[in-house]
């Protein structure tokens, strides 16, 4: 392994994770190219669509790249995509050395670009701070592994482990800090799934509403049952996709309808097929219950976010119930977990698989 | 007030902890002596009956303490008790100056320490770290203000917010640092109490065992239905207390029975009476569901402690189940929070009053 400077990298994911609610479905990039030990250029893949990381770097550079090392978090692509092949450039421009911190498992890269790079006979190192680079690009990874969004399931909690009182209500359960973070991670899902419940009895709006130019994630409406009668709920007043058995219609066209035929339709093809169909690589359920429980129980989630309130109500609907497990020792782990207090409230995040994407 | 000096109310203090687990239900008390800003001479309770932190102090001083500071968390005593009356010592040894974390509100001194070191021409401060004073002794101060124990509400529950499986399953939910934690605890309070169910399902001894020769709290159990029928269990090998209506009788008298008519007593009334009986000044309360409720929907209860492990089981046991709250704003909410990460799981120790005395 040749001799390589790990704050660079850790440039270049600072970089990337600046693109934060603007690139989905995208993977997070950044590339900063480094001569003399000192960076001379700097670049990251702002929006879907827009220019990569790597051209930007090396336009970036106030002198010429000729000898340089680049340093990037996923592999450059090697195919003639929105935008030129990235490899071409690096090529062109005579970059002697790139660090790479995970190949990219695309099937238009794949390792591809690392070997016309070599063939040109730059110098590649390959898994630079891989789990960093991993962890960076979760949701990106997650959908070419799994071919279904990466997937998040939110609620918030009472102390006593309730999620609404026996009147439904559940306003509001957590801090106003806590609520910010959720419209903050909202912009960073391409969707927000709740249960037909949730739309009768909270009436949601489901939009992101920390920056106002942000990336606003479109609705998920899943009705098991077929309750929703009409579409004059909040969450219709764009455009929105509703899952439900019934022959509900929308005039105006804003609402993506999929109808499922209860007798015939396995449901969790069914979902996983309107997923695809929608192109959605990110999703984030923010609820109720049974909705919530519906994708535990189907081993649809990658991630947990729960928000802990030190209060007591006593009685009141729990956040998942499916088929219990007997015993404590059967229970669904999650694992890397992290803590953090959101005032007196607290947060956990947890993830289901230790490692999310092995090569 | 007079020139003072923070570290020595909070060295005074540091060394009253040293007592943990050890002195109730006297209070913790820690006192140093200064002179010319050093500290000479110090000293705290260390077990429930023995010499008190201020002779301690005094006779631990390398050299007279004539025209010295004492430093003490709580008031000294004017009466004499198992051991003769603090202040006369302070008196007869010239201290100049005392500063008093609180006074005391024991019936046997309630100021009238303060009065008699004035009387001998002494200055007296007090309300030094007053709320740190307060909150090291909210154990003995409870039980003076609300004449009944200072009741801590203690249980695990998994991430889906249960306390146990269908199947009764409750070992382990927390991991075994938050074990420890708990054991540790137990030497801290006077007695222990569970449920019925909680004996019958995991058959618990209910001892600390962090350190051996560490107080043991006192088992209580509280039997509602009287369905105990024989006193084989585990925390009945030692000392304990049986409330409940059956006319079950120890014949070993390792047990004190207390027997209530479920149609004639008020439980409330009567569990409280038995707690007064024992002199109970410091109560943790480890479950279950019904008996958590129980001390909750009746207020009887100053703190919870929540160990929280990232699992899911689907389904089980509540932790509190108590005629449900309506609307999230009316809920029970816990102040004072502390949040600690304890490996992967996560413990939540809030209070259910700001300030737990005025005086």
């Amino acid at each position: 392994m040749a001799v390589y400077n790990k704050k660079f990298m850790k440039r270049a994911l600072e970089l990337a994770k600046k693109a934060d609610g603007r690139v989905q479905p995208n993977p997070y990039v950044g590339a900063v190219v480094v001569k003399d030990n000192k960076i001379i250029g700097e670049g990251y893949h702002k929006k879907f669509g827009g220019k990569h990381a790597e051209p930007i770097a090396i336009d970036n550079a106030g002198e010429s790249c000729e000898g340089a090392d680049l340093y990037v978090n996923l592999e450059p692509c090697s195919h003639m995509g929105k935008t030129p092949p990235c490899v071409d450039k690096i090529i062109r421009k005579k970059i002697k050395r790139v660090f790479i911190g995970i190949s990219d498992p695309h099937k238009n890269v794949k390792g591809d670009g690392i070997l016309k790079l070599k063939q040109a006979g730059i110098d590649v190192y390959v898994n630079i701070l891989r789990e960093k680079a991993i962890e960076i690009n979760r949701k990106f990874l997650t959908h070419l592994e799994k071919k279904r969004p990466y997937i998040l399931l939110k609620y918030a909690m009472t102390l006593d482990g309730y999620i609404a009182t026996v009147s439904g209500d559940s306003q509001w359960i957590s801090n106003e800090k806590c609520r910010r973070i959720v419209h903050q991670k909202r912009h960073n899902y391409q969707g927000i799934l709740v249960g037909s419940s949730t739309v009768l009895y909270d009436n949601p709006r489901l939009s992101a509403r920390n920056r106002e130019k942000g990336f606003q994630p479109k609705p998920y409406i899943l009705d098991m049952v077929g309750e929703i009668d009409n579409l004059d709920y909040n969450v219709f007043n764009r455009k929105a996709v509703l899952i439900t058995p019934s022959d509900i219609y929308d005039e105006r066209g804003m609402v993506k309808i999929y109808r499922f035929d209860k007798k015939k339709d396995d449901l969790k093809d069914f979902i996983l097929e309107v997923f695809e169909k929608g192109k959605l690589h990110s999703l984030m359920i923010e609820g109720g219950a049974k909705t919530l429980s519906f994708f535990m129980e189907n081993g649809l989630f990658d991630e947990v976010n729960v928000f802990i309130s030190p209060k007591f109500i006593g009685e009141g609907v729990n956040p998942l119930k499916f088929n219990g497990i007997y015993k404590i020792k059967d229970a669904i782990e999650m694992k890397n977990i992290e803590h953090k207090s959101v005032g007196e409230d607290f947060m956990l995040k947890g993830f289901r698989e230790n490692v999310y994407w092995i090569d």
